[in-house]
């Protein structure tokens, strides 16, 4: 269901041929009545920014939007000016597919740096998607790469009868500040366009941007939602319901982002670091991405190696505020080290912890009450397996 | 020869027992005449600290040492007060076998990170190592860890009679703000102390802190700087001798960063990543870490896939000032991106490029004229396969 869970979304998703391996490709999401919805988005921070980054970013300034085009297979990204133009006649013909504006169309593209798209397959494709909607599931499967699963992720706006909806991709390049991942997300709330961003804004802030699996900052990410009021006729969300309404959005883009992590390139384990105790959320941010960037720690885990002497070094070298004298870790609850130096402990229940898939390495500072988690995943000669050649 | 080469220096290396490979794993270097020499050190940024860097820092206080005692195998590294008191027994039991005091020794430690260090080891071999001095090569043999080959540089200093010889140990970990490292120096130029720590962090700065294979900044890297003065009855080195002696100090620990970046483990490339027109030094030096640093472009290098996207992406987000749309890419000077896009280029040259195991990628931002090099490796499996299991 995904994109169409929320009342009055219609979706598609269909191969066009930009992908030589002939799998779906290209993707749509559209209100159903063609009316601009509510729109908001958050982008990668990178400098180097994608074209399609660059042509919905300027659709948006309105705050509305009608449709979502999605391509794979093609990031579109240091494609120049003529990338620019490629992204804004995806939207064109996505709007005179839909019967829309092309301004009320925003679009993403994901796959490799620095071809240009195939614009042939694209100008087949785009109209063919738009003249028979066959669905969120074909959406979702379209905005693949090396995804080896579908992310779709639904949940209910607590006290009212509105729900959001979403789909994702995203495989590597996991990273704080966004990741290579795109992120449609419908809803049939009525929300007004600032509290649309800022629900939207802070949504990602702990969902998103708490995954890291290679620290790497792509060129297209992008996190958008459509809000269409179907479900209410009276006034928009406020109060107690818009929080509920952004617990809803941040519930979805959690899923999503557990789901990414769950089907990282590569990874047998996905790892849940924990930092508690930290002088300001700030610091145990940054403490947890420290630990979870590490590609010693994250050999380590790929080895089942609870070696916390890694942890401790990576907790050091963060820049945040810590004592090494003070560090306690545990892996699932077994801690290993006591006020920074070994600690006994049962190796069979260790041993079980980290033979699990799912394996939680909790740091406590000890110097105030922030905390934070961040989920990244083991490096694997799959990982590299799967990088280390484009073609 | 390496810290033999300069005249007035002895050293020597043997196994203790700490490494239960039976290999090398305690090593001395001393002053011929165990007068204290004038001394310098630069030591990680690491806020987990290990103890004997501890105990050196504080043995450094007065700018003068006549040994340095230096164990393999084990890091002696969150190991609390205990580490503290075994890093200074370290540092007693070496000044009694050469007849010295103890605060003129400094310490160094590398290995694993959280085991209290088998000091039964230490009391039978430091006396051992003392009453025999076996010489330099079996000192940098013994300093090892997952090294393959010992590293060792040399270089005299222009205009005078003085020499500088040096020995370091380094395979994983290497990273910007030094890496998991020890390295060793002497010269027989007389130089003050202070001039002596500035010529030392220049040296750091332009080599072992151009370093990046993995981002891992350890807990005990440290390099240090031994000056005795037996080259010359005079006056210490000023103004152009004194710059001649920082060139040649450069250049030793510039050869060394080299075998370290060579001997990364598991490591099939060696890349060096250029940095040119950035508007600040600074600028230069973060765009070409992040480079270095991505997993992505190492794994690129791993395939001999001349994937220049990732270059591009990383150094958009590396928080260095670039405009994208100016930035030119080369492998090996076959230019495969201008201005920001893909440019036409000679494919049989660039294959051969990504065939030698030497890469230079070099980057052009057009916007000023600072630069900057950073040395990396690519990213294989037996990286992961060295430090997946510590046992």
């Amino acid at each position: 269901m995904s994109v169409t869970h929320a009342r009055g979304f219609e979706a598609g998703g269909l191969a066009c041929g930009i992908k030589d391996s002939g799998a779906a490709d290209l993707a749509v999401v559209t209100t159903a009545d063609r009316a601009p919805a509510v729109a908001a988005g958050v982008f990668t921070r990178n400098l180097a920014v994608a074209a399609p980054v660059q042509v919905s970013r300027a659709h948006l300034r309105d705050g509305s939007a009608t449709a979502v085009i999605v391509n794979s297979g093609n990031a579109n990204a240091a494609t120049g000016e003529a990338g620019v133009r490629d992204a804004r006649r995806m939207c064109e013909l996505t709007a005179s597919g839909l019967g829309c504006a092309a301004g009320d169309v925003l679009v993403c593209s994901t796959g490799l740096i620095g071809i240009p798209l195939p614009f042939h397959a694209l100008e087949a494709g785009i109209p063919k998607l738009t003249g028979a909607l066959n669905g969120a599931t074909a959406a979702a499967e379209a905005m693949l790469t090396t995804d080896t699963v579908r992310k779709e992720a639904v949940a209910s706006v607590a006290g009212t009868t509105a729900v959001v909806g979403g789909m994702a991709k995203g495989a590597a390049m996991l990273a704080p500040s966004m990741a290579t991942m795109l992120a449609v997300i419908t809803t049939d709330a009525a929300v007004e366009p600032d509290a649309l961003q800022q629900s939207l804004t802070r949504a990602v802030d702990v969902s998103f941007n708490q995954l890291c699996v290679d620290a790497c900052t792509s060129t297209n990410d992008t996190v958008l939602v459509l809000a269409n009021g179907a479900a209410a006729a009276d006034e928009p969300l406020a109060g107690r319901d818009l929080d509920a309404f952004t617990d809803a959005l941040t519930s979805v883009c959690l899923s999503l982002a557990e789901q990414m992590a769950a089907d990282a390139e590569g990874a047998t384990k996905l790892a849940r670091i924990v930092v508690n105790g930290a002088r300001t959320v700030d610091d145990a941010r940054r403490a947890a991405h420290a630990v979870a960037a590490s590609q010693l720690v994250q050999c380590s885990l790929n080895g089942a190696d609870p070696y916390w002497g890694r942890v401790w070094s990576e907790l050091g070298a963060s820049g945040a505020g810590i004592d090494p004298q003070l560090v306690d870790i545990a892996y699932g609850g077994v801690v290993v080290c006591r006020d920074g130096v070994a600690a006994l402990h049962d190796e069979d229940a260790l041993a079980g912890v980290m033979a699990q898939r799912d394996v939680t390495i909790t740091c406590e500072l000890k110097l105030g009450d922030a905390s934070a988690t961040v989920l990244t995943t083991d490096l694997s000669p799959g990982y590299i397996d799967e990088n280390r050649r484009t073609s």
